[in-house]
């Protein structure tokens, strides 16, 4: 069986279901795995929408070569097939996730332990072809064994869940402290699970969407506040002695969140930012100054996939909620991108099974 | 002797030198200082050109009372004349510097140890009478004793000096470590020094003014760009093997120069913001996002006296080059505000000597 199906990018509103090659025997360090389930992320429907945006179509991408067509998806499980020379403690049959930072591992960022930072760095799906199909190719450094009994379908929540822990960890310490997270899409759903999984002593979401508020109440929201319908900063204070949280999560990427993100935190507080912000925001900085406040940024995971496996195998995180939609690849314009589309608030994470 | 010369602030552009009563004998827990020297600060300036600023006028200050006219002045440094009930280890004769940070001591931050960030914190000399006067009262828990040698007019210049190494300290460790300072005004020379102080590997100031490029490089930068000559960005990053200084300081406050600091670090760099920001900065919060850059504010002091007066006193920061000017209190008016105002760039530090 030489060919395979396959969901590939081809431009802006132009993704099609097609038989390719099925991928080459995996080079040195390189595994072949057989797709189990592979989730729906923001920024595929992104690319299929309003792309390219982090596809590279004006010259070949540094470190994979990809230029213009893509298989896209990142978000996947699955079991190895084959194993490239040089690749240890893996062997076919195992089930597997992969982190989706394939990264240089010779840049300085990659050699401080930054690989999602790596100046070369190729998201699997977007800068290198990706798993809404039957195979893939991946490097095995980022490949993470599951435990047995590890729920299938969960494995393609790893990805997003690393998202959220690798925010957490940006935070610093979570345990017994106020939380704000702002926005309750699948990525505010995912820190707030984190944070929670992490001892966050009261976890506070503020949302306007009433079917993503009643989600982030199911996934552990102590407090969901709807901003359009309250002083939400007045809440939050109310809640936290006059203060505001001492830490804080922007997901969802406004520009006017940014400064709500900052203003629900108190004195000393600090903010991660994680939403992929497309406008500036206007910001007076002389707030952090007044306020010594800290914000900072966080990408992707470097790492984390090993935490929220070891935390869903523990029962710590529950992915039941996430998941709304389980499709086949062949579903995957009309059933999936197009019902994320429609019916966006409705969605958290729809999953795709490749193989017939 | 029951009165004394002062300076008193009536209003914006009313400034005057009165003769007004000594302050009272200390009251429990505070000292009266006789006034050595006191510089001019770049607030005392703002409130001068075009206060009230800090300065409380609408309704008493919530910590001291104070309202509408004060007595300006909190870069001092003097011998104490009497001390209130309870202090302990502040005697006659002793001489002393004084943080300018008057708090209350009860609020969480208080409690905290961020006392620069009370919530009813009086900042000497702006909401409560300060020291461009022969006497003045201040707590003692903020008072900080002199070594035996101590140069009296070094003493006046600790207290912008401990706003650099209290932007020092927010940055995390400096020591080997490659550091941009945006601008050579009073507080990026003493945050410069602090950061050299502290075992900086190399400095590097960006500044556009002849007289402070000079400056920074009698106070120890390593290198000065000018941004209006050169491309800053690219020739930091030259220095600094591609990628930019790991810390940065935004020492100038104005809208274009928060992000023109935050560019001129690498991925996952930090930036300490120090500036007095007027105006809205745009600003488009993904660049944190996708670099995972850090930004912190950073307001005066809590505690760094100590350190400042150690490194004075071991000769690892030389204040001398910071004072380009001595006058006696009768002439702060013409050859204090004004020289200041109309030759911005030539001075540093004015020190006024307040008895005759």
């Amino acid at each position: 069986m030489n060919t395979m199906q396959a969901a590939v990018w081809h431009g802006r509103q132009d993704v099609r279901l097609e038989t390719v090659p099925r991928p080459a025997a995996p080079a040195t360090g390189w595994v072949q795995v057989r797709v189990h389930w592979c989730g729906i992320c923001g920024s595929d429907l992104h690319e299929y929408l309003a792309g390219p945006v982090f596809i590279p179509v004006d010259a070949p991408h540094p470190l994979t070569g990809a230029q213009g067509r893509c298989i896209l998806g990142h978000e996947f499980c699955g079991e190895i097939v084959a194993v490239g020379e040089g690749v240890e403690g893996l062997a076919p049959g195992q089930r597997v996730a992969a982190d989706a930072c394939q990264h240089c591992g010779e840049c300085a960022d990659c050699r401080e332990g930054r690989y999602n930072l790596c100046e070369r760095l190729a998201f699997t799906g977007l800068m290198n072809d990706g798993a809404f199909a039957e195979f893939v190719n991946v490097p095995a450094n980022i490949v993470y064994a599951l435990p047995d009994g590890f729920p299938s379908e969960a494995g393609a929540l790893i990805e997003p869940l690393a998202v959220g822990m690798h925010a957490v960890r940006k935070a610093g310490r979570v345990a017994g402290r106020s939380v704000v997270v702002v926005g309750a899409g699948t990525i505010g759903l995912c820190t707030l699970m984190c944070a929670k999984a992490e001892g966050a002593a009261r976890i506070i979401v503020l949302e306007m969407s009433e079917a993503r508020k009643a989600k982030a109440r199911e996934v552990g929201a102590d407090v969901v506040l709807d901003p359009s319908e309250c002083d939400a900063i007045a809440e939050i204070q109310a809640l936290t002695d006059g203060r505001g949280a001492k830490l804080a999560f922007e997901c969802i990427g406004h520009k006017d969140t940014a400064k709500l993100a900052i203003d629900t935190v108190r004195k000393a507080g600090r903010v991660v930012m994680v939403g992929i912000f497309e406008e500036p925001s206007a910001y007076n900085f002389f707030e952090l100054v007044a306020s010594e406040k800290e914000l900072v940024g966080s990408l992707a995971y470097s790492g984390e996939f090993a935490d929220v496996i070891r935390l869903i195998d523990q029962g710590a995180l529950d992915v039941a909620p996430l998941i709304t939609g389980r499709i086949t690849l062949p579903e995957i314009i009309d059933k999936g991108f197009e019902e994320l589309v429609h019916r966006k608030d409705q969605n958290v994470k729809i999953i795709v099974q490749p193989a017939a």
